[in-house]
């Protein structure tokens, strides 16, 4: 059954470049199933700045203008002045995501697609706020998940990350088997669920070490953790290779077994997806009740205000949700 | 000046696909200022179990078709049958590397191109080849140097490698100020010397934690190690970066500010420059006094005799060593 509720999405920072690119992403969104999460008279202001003739309405009004984007308004507490950030809007922001995440848990949106924040602006709010780690932690907090997983995606690539935001010297201690094993099922369940049509998904999964451990010469992560849960995952149905060397499971002849391939760690998989093009990349979390999808990309607050900005990485985080939840 | 001495293109490992390779290159190999090391006659047996009617002669003697490949002649030990490792030929392998490496310190030759090895065989040859770490080591030693530095290279980017072979979990501790002088002392210079004319090379440098540790919040290495020994080089007119996120130092718009760019270990750098086309990386080695350069893959002793194998990293290999040598 096609879905019938929209997408939200949120514009995220007011001072960044996420209001910005959904007005010059405008003619595109126009024909999308997207509301817009944010401060309207700061949408009708920045298009103004950037002299685009850009039609917005709340949601909840009657559309008079077949070319007008819907939005679901959020008041900003204090003036908004391109590329400054400003703690007293962190309230705004956070406002923001916690009704997307909501209103999504409650079907009223079929997903959440997220415009950059800014992450140093919101810890200096302080308190709760000051260990405030990202949208995907945020999203799993509010949707009472433990465990999200952080997928970058492309036309030709899909990287799932056993870790991620974690020192390199941290890495080799935080693999463990109920990581390997919780991540993995995560992504063999949400594989079927938005991509692979309920068939099991096939997933390579890349060895901690160099050349994976080369046998026990290189490391022996591989021998004592890794292969044994992939061995016991695979008894138990899941489509997963055995690890294999990181330097070559990206290329071509090999990838094209996989539907996805999991990295043990940050910078083994992310340096892949991203130079196979800026602005063809998108972020995703696995693991939550509901579907979401984000930039990659930062605030960029210099080029708020201006022309100058690429808008592919949005366009692509907006088709992943669409294809997503079966729009 | 042009150089007038030729290349060397040791055979590798005789049941792998070295020799096959050279077989199959053949046509282009004819016109290029390149010697073949190894067994003349093991290349004429592959040539005729590959059907092919490839010449062969002794480089010494005068060429009497000028479609024949010159060969520098070294013995194999014990009858050569593909695909099957055996340990009495170890030291025809040893003999071919070590006379490629003292004929091109002595000038007979311009640089080393080198097949691939079996380190697991030459390892289990015992004594002093027990510890037998790879070519880039072997012609180190051979050479009298202590530090080389392995460099991937494909038609858009150079990645060199600040750690190698290191299980993930001595990377962090591997880094340091003295290695990391060292080696963009040696980036530098042989960046220089081989590719960019005396022009200073602009390196570009990845930090080793991801977001190059977001000012400490994901590792300290970058502000207490890796920077100031950056800002040092840099002092010293080196044109090298700050450490870099690695995830977004390989994305077009920022790579093109850069001659070659610096990982910090090895599944940093290798995916990314792997990932883009089998058979069109080389590695190569800076450091040594001689140029070698090298194909990216292994012996693929399952395809020796066959004709399913992809010559490109090979050729990849005898373009880059004639642009470092001039011809």
């Amino acid at each position: 059954m096609p879905n019938v509720a929209p997408l939200i999405l949120t514009t995220g920072e007011p001072a960044g470049i996420g209001p910005d690119l959904c007005i010059h992403l405008s003619d595109y969104l126009v024909h999308q199933p997207v509301v817009l999460c944010g401060d309207i008279e700061l949408l009708r202001q920045r298009a103004q700045l950037l002299g685009k003739p850009v039609l917005f309405h709340h949601e909840s009004e009657p559309i008079e203008d077949s070319r007008s984007l819907a939005v679901r308004h959020v008041s900003t507490i204090s003036p908004v002045h391109c590329g400054c950030l400003n703690v007293e809007n962190v309230p705004y922001v956070i406002n923001m995501l916690s009704l997307a995440a909501s209103d999504t848990l409650d079907g009223k949106y079929a997903g959440v697609i997220t415009a950059p924040i800014h992450k140093g602006i919101i810890c200096e709010a302080g308190g709760e706020l000051a260990s405030f780690k990202g949208h995907t932690e945020f999203f799993a907090q509010q949707t009472r998940v433990k465990l999200p997983v952080m997928v970058l995606g492309n036309k030709s690539l899909k990287v799932a990350l056993l870790t991620t935001h974690l020192p390199l010297k941290a890495v080799a201690n935080a693999i463990n088997t109920r990581l390997l094993r919780d991540v993995l099922t995560i992504i063999h369940q949400d594989m079927q669920r938005y991509f692979t049509s309920g068939r099991f998904p096939k997933i390579g999964v890349c060895g901690l070490n160099p050349h994976a451990g080369e046998s026990g010469h290189m490391g022996r992560e591989e021998i004592e953790i890794i292969n044994p849960t992939l061995d016991a995952l695979r008894t138990s149905g899941l489509l997963v290779s055995e690890a294999l060397p990181a330097d070559t499971l990206f290329v071509e002849q090999q990838m094209k077994h996989y539907d996805i391939i999991v990295a043990m760690y940050h910078d083994q998989g992310l340096p892949v997806v991203k130079s196979q093009g800026f602005g063809e990349c998108v972020n995703m979390t696995f693991g939550l009740p509901i579907v979401r999808t984000s930039v990659d990309h930062g605030t960029a607050l210099s080029l708020a205000g201006t022309d100058n900005m690429d808008c592919g990485s949005l366009k692509c985080a907006i088709e992943y949700a669409k294809k997503m939840t079966r729009f």
